[in-house]
């Protein structure tokens, strides 16, 4: 496994990281960043919270703009940020925004040409677990978490695993990606028109039919764009009641789908995920 | 006096507000960032810290990379980040990083072509503050900081006008520009060859012969690729020394010249500065 590290910054104590590596499920090259907290540095193998971005993000944003690394100090926990898509020239693209590099949905891509690359799903569960708990003095112990595409990742990717991850948490989520627009692109592109096949990555539909709990948090602005069209909190909201479902979900006066909103709150998600990951 | 809001993000319970305004000073149209913490919404006038940022940074990079509204929030504090030089293609440029655009140095440029609008000291000086006290529910309580490029301007301005600023601080800053690589082509540039002109914009020179005190924080991380070339605090600190100045410089293991050691500090420089704003 060839891994090549990109830069290393000092951050309260501990480290931020950049490493670039040959993905075999992505078939492609792939950044990815870390946060060691100073605690990683003295021995102890530290849980991990792995972050999924949103649409065009890369593993920059979260690392540079939530405000994370403070807590994740505090508390001794490492924070993994992937890309968002697999990223390259051979690697099929698109026009828009919100599908091809920079909008992989943490889905595996079924419809050519992206399922030679898309396979977003095996890597985020599989592929880089495995690599980050084989470099990194880290545990087994996992939260996931992540913002709009990325929200949705990580609740659909803890649904389907709840043995693997201890807690999840979203901000603005794309709750229920087969009623959207933006899931209903994507899903189609990559999964192709038979809409039975989009449901094993829809947020909603998961928690209406989940067996096993992982307890997740959901904060939600009132004035994100986005809100109505593409989010819809209530769907989710009304999955979880409806199966009596661990989900606290917060609905925020004012805030929009920007990253001050992720700062602002991420404080609360870093507490809620030490329960879990520390206890 | 015209002004233009193009954005407006709660954060923290207070709201990051970005403008645009015609400078008089500066002979064209600006942009700056102001953070208003929630008490500046319950008819509260609150004290204002000014942060200059650093070659190639426009008023974005510390609103969203800092982590500063958290505590800013906490503590009662307006931040206003001005642009970092005249910009728009009127404006003279340069192809390097470090001249023109993005690298207005916080002088007043008295050479041509610059003369015409960079004229960053009296913009930070006098026009802003005056948009900025009769715009938004503040106070005249004054703070400034900055960061490399910005910590220059920030010590600079405050040893030149204690009067006005009731506590400085600075990350990285360029403490003796006039025998430093960055410092003697802007102020070639900008200011002209005869170098006693360049005098009154070095803050080791400024404060070796400072007789009003302004109390003054400056950190700097030992693993930055600029300090012995760039930087030189050894130079600040033997001015400090000689003339009895209240500078505390901090020197940080480990840390390089990126926002991630800004973040880790950020509290400390909040928290020094309230001490003074909210006295």
């Amino acid at each position: 496994m060839s891994i090549e590290n990109l830069s290393s910054n000092k951050s309260f104590g501990g480290w931020h990281k950049q490493y670039s590596h040959v993905s075999n499920t992505l078939n492609c090259a792939m950044r990815f960043a870390i946060y060691l907290p100073p605690q990683a540095s003295t021995g102890a193998k530290v849980p991990v919270l792995y972050w999924l971005s949103g649409l065009t993000c890369s593993d920059e944003n979260f690392m540079q703009k939530a405000g994370a690394q403070r807590l994740a100090a505090e508390l001794g926990i490492a924070i993994v940020a992937p890309d968002t898509s697999p990223r390259g020239e051979g690697v099929a693209d698109d026009e828009g925004y919100d599908l091809g590099q920079g909008a992989g949905f943490y889905v595996n891509a079924t419809q050519a040409p992206w399922n030679r690359h898309y396979q977003m799903y095996d890597y985020v569960v599989n592929e880089l677990p495995e690599l980050i708990e084989s470099m990194f003095p880290v545990s087994d112990k996992r939260a996931i978490a992540g913002h709009s595409m990325g929200g949705h990742g990580a609740l659909t990717i803890a649904l389907r695993n709840p043995e693997r991850y201890q807690s999840v948490s979203a901000f603005s989520p794309i709750n229920n990606p087969v009623n959207c627009p933006w899931g209903q692109k994507a899903f189609t592109a990559y999964l192709g028109k038979d809409t039975d096949t989009w449901r094993e990555y829809d947020a909603s539909l998961l928690m209406r039919a989940a067996k096993q709990y992982v307890p997740a948090l959901v904060d939600q602005g009132e004035a994100d764009n986005f809100l109505a069209e593409q989010l819809k909190p209530e769907v989710l909201e009304a999955a979880a009641s409806s199966n009596n479902y661990p989900l606290e979900l917060r609905s925020h006066e004012g805030y929009d789908h920007s990253y001050y909103f992720i700062a602002s709150f991420i404080e609360d998600h870093l507490r809620f995920h030490s329960n879990y990951l520390n206890a």
